[in-house]
């Protein structure tokens, strides 16, 4: 069922010379089949197509698009045990995990579904024409949002299916209007393209362009690059580390016509364990946390990294348990043994750093691709002058600083570079008497989390998912939940435009029934 | 009253070594008193105030950010013949304008404080918690829009009120929650200080952190250089040519922390001339259009310098009326001798090319710096090989383009760079029949105008001014308009956070009285 190949718009082709395979980090060995990189031509024929397929595309009704979603969820779900077992071989991650996402998945295509369905997403603004106002007469003026053309999705490693093939990015694309093309992410190339056969049946089902989606392999960055640069592409989507997401930012920015790049990338997310709950509640906490470090091998963007606290007795007892219950916790497999490799480094550079001790570590045997959980902890002061001990150790790893006092804690998160998320611990109505910690907090963050863990990313309209650089490279939008679907769009305006000649969304008789704010008020009425 | 110094926070300084004058057109020589650059050191003391006031000034509620607006708005009044003198004396505009953009200006002011007062427009969207939830409880998150940080705002030479100091970027900012620092335009200085004073009175007078607003002199490049490099600041806002603000497009993407620019640059703002409409209304349009071009001495972003039409009897004649007409027109003074000089040569260069052919020049004797208005015409295949003739003339210049047909005219459109507005001129029904047209102007213009002229930007809810690049660096946003506050602001959710702890646009009770997205419903209730 999976062929290696790539699927441009609706066929299946495999011009390119470079090939590679997954590989399986539970068995350690590789999986079939041979997987064949994009070719330029290809890559051409695939951007090609996409610009073609969006000048229909862009008209699809919402509720055709609706059912394309709805669709593509479908043809996901019968791929049934072929998917999930071809998930767990591609990455080491358990059966649950694995329908876990696909759920998740599944959910996010229902609603953007929903969401286009109704209609009233495109923030329809009407200011109806006043031939009598002086000095000029006013025009007639409406507005709403329209597809920005073309778009580029990366596949993100940690994600095989909730962020990658059609994943949040794609499915807010989609949703918006916007054809989509996958690059690929080659740890999990046979999921993707199990998820972009599904996204071709489901094309041809509902009758859509063949070039509104295709799926690209690549295991080099040559692909990526060559996308991003294309001029025919708008707008991209990124999920990974830093490093990756920055250049394909500089790529973009410097293109003749520049176009945005949401990348989400690396974050440590701090957790700040306030005096009383450190002394009430400290070992109930490092339990929990001893949980939240390991979840998904720590493979998660959300892992809580950098945990901060006043120095003493009570912070000393909360390091001792978690270090005693994180090393209780069977260690688990990691994607790739790249992500091993790289875990394995980064820990590595940071336990050379002076005055960073180790306090938990694994010591039992390993299987290979296994990582070893480590917590450490380090002194406020040398924490704040050493900014590698801020660096990202994506895995099961764990910094706990130990603050003079609440100004220090203060100025480390002040100097912290953009957060996904930060966390508050307190005890009663303790958080009452730090409210410019919370506020500085609040600057560095894009979500505050309050007595919870990180980890957990609910999809949910209220959820920011995102944050000051480098957290992501664009603080105004989120990448998950239905409001993702503003990356890619823009407002357009319509001046003195014929009622009959206008979308549905902005017609007089409000046709689609939809919420408009109509001369300065929000309502559902027609005139 | 004028001092020539520049406002850092509440007090004047002059320390720069460098200093210039403001011109007066019309009379031909400067104006009195000199100003003084900003200098590094001024600079980072502005940055540094503006950073120290974003603590308490983002906290500060919609109804005093509402008074500061509206005080604002007050003081500009107070400034009366003064601010009305010196803005002629600078730019060489008539008093009816001088009026007219104070009164724009004093709108926008009212309109952003209308808007914060009311308090809907964080978008505050709350799902509440759901603790049976299964398989894993729903935690309660809330979400609302934050303000950025300290902005830059780099004053228009076209709009020495409505986009500049206290322009629609500053008030936007300002209601957002940001503190701005405006890089001074150096053609209206004094204008400048004047609305920097009547800023600075409004803080005293509503009690806003002093270093909320900062209004810097520069002559240079130097100022905007520092100021959009600076850690410390978080946006930009520009108004300006492609030139000056790719520039700082390109400066804040190399940031270690890149930021973004919204910046409204260039536009030709074609307009379609259909056979029909030609034929019936070719006279009356070309007398519409005679003004539209030298309106303002056409000074204007959405001048409209690109006519495309299908070649034959009934263009040659719209050409002629046009070039009858537009020499009619008594010819006007241009902004600063800089500006005539650039108009020139622009002209000269445009002329330069080959099958371009002047139809209409003003041949009368002109009073210096003063413009010749100019129309032209050229083959349609002369003008889609050529991207010369692509570029903007920015003054009262207009082409005419004769093309040989639908399919040539359409090719146009879909090669042109983005655009601020494309015009549709349509006689009866006749636009029906022009679909894949329309489609095709739709997707490179951000507003399209019916039967009317691009000029005259409606300051309303409904309006986009921007457009794909480079008609702005971020098509997603509108530079024109209560939403262009969305440029200041970014999502920030909270998870599981008190009730007590949340900001009252979040807490369960509904204390403002706002309209929030509450488990995806829109309502005003509290619960």
């Amino acid at each position: 069922m999976i062929t290696g190949k790539n699927h441009i718009g609706n066929r299946l082709s495999a011009k390119g010379k470079k090939t590679y395979k997954t590989f399986n980090p539970k068995l350690n060995l590789e999986n079939e089949p041979l997987f064949y990189e994009a070719s330029r031509e290809e890559i051409e024929e695939a951007v090609d197509l996409a610009s073609e397929a969006f000048k229909a595309y862009r008209k699809v009704s919402g509720k055709q698009k609706a059912e394309f979603l709805n669709t593509i969820a479908d043809e996901i779900l019968a791929l049934d045990d072929v998917l999930i077992e071809t998930y767990i071989s591609e990455t080491g991650l358990p059966n649950g995990r694995a329908k876990g996402e696909r759920g998740r998945t599944i959910g996010q295509l229902r609603a953007f579904a929903d969401l286009v369905a109704e209609g009233s997403w495109v923030d329809a603004t009407i200011d109806t024409a006043d031939p009598d106002r002086t000095p000029i007469p006013k025009q007639d003026i409406r507005k709403m949002l329209i597809p920005l053309g073309p778009v580029v999705v990366f596949g993100a490693s940690n994600f095989p299916l909730a962020y990658s093939t059609a994943g949040g990015d794609t499915a807010a694309a989609l949703a918006a209007g916007c054809p989509v093309i996958v690059k690929s992410h080659p740890m999990h190339a046979g999921t993707g393209e199990l998820v972009a056969s599904a996204i071709q049946r489901a094309i041809q089902k509902t009758g859509m362009p063949g070039g509104v989606f295709s799926n690209l392999n690549s295991a080099g960055i040559e692909v990526g690059v060559q996308l991003v640069q294309h001029e025919k592409i708008k707008a991209v989507g990124f999920t990974g580390s830093i490093r990756g997401g920055r250049a394909l930012f500089d790529l973009a920015a410097k293109r003749p016509e520049p176009i945005p790049v949401f990348a989400e990338m690396g974050s440590i997310n701090p957790v700040i364990l306030l005096p009383k709950a450190t002394k009430s509640k400290g070992t109930e906490l490092a339990k929990t946390y001893a949980n939240s470090i390991t979840l998904g091998t720590g493979q998660f963007c959300t892992n809580p990294g950098l945990i901060l606290g006043i120095k003493g007795r009570d912070l000393d007892s909360f390091i001792t348990t978690l270090s005693q219950e994180i090393i209780k916790i069977e260690p688990s497999c990691m994607l790739h043994p790249n992500i091993v490799g790289n875990y394995e480094q980064n820990k590595t550079a940071a336990l050379q750093q002076n005055g960073l001790d180790v306090t938990a570590e694994y010591q039992g045997d390993l299987a290979v691709n296994y990582a070893r959980q480590t917590v450490t902890k380090v002194e406020g002061q040398t924490f704040l002058k050493n900014t590698t001990l801020h660096q990202e150790v994506f895995g099961p790893f764990s910094m706990v600083v130990q603050c003079d006092n609440v100004q220090q804690l203060e100025e480390i998160i002040s100097n912290l570079d953009g957060q996904l998320t930060g966390t508050l611990l307190s005890e009663g109505d303790e958080a009452s008497a730090y409210n410019s910690l919370i506020e500085t907090l609040k600057n560095r963050v894009g979500r505050i989390i309050f007595n919870g863990v990180p980890t957990g990313v609910e999809v949910c309209p209220s959820m920011l998912h995102g944050g000051p650089y480098p957290a992501s490279t664009d603080s105004r939008f989120t990448a998950v939940g239905i409001h993702s679907i503003k990356r890619w769009v823009r407002p357009f305006s319509y001046q003195s435009w014929p009622n009959n000649l206008l979308p549905d969304e902005l017609k007089n008789e409000n046709p689609l029934d939809i919420s408009r704010l109509v001369n300065g008020k929000q309502t559902l009425e027609s005139w």
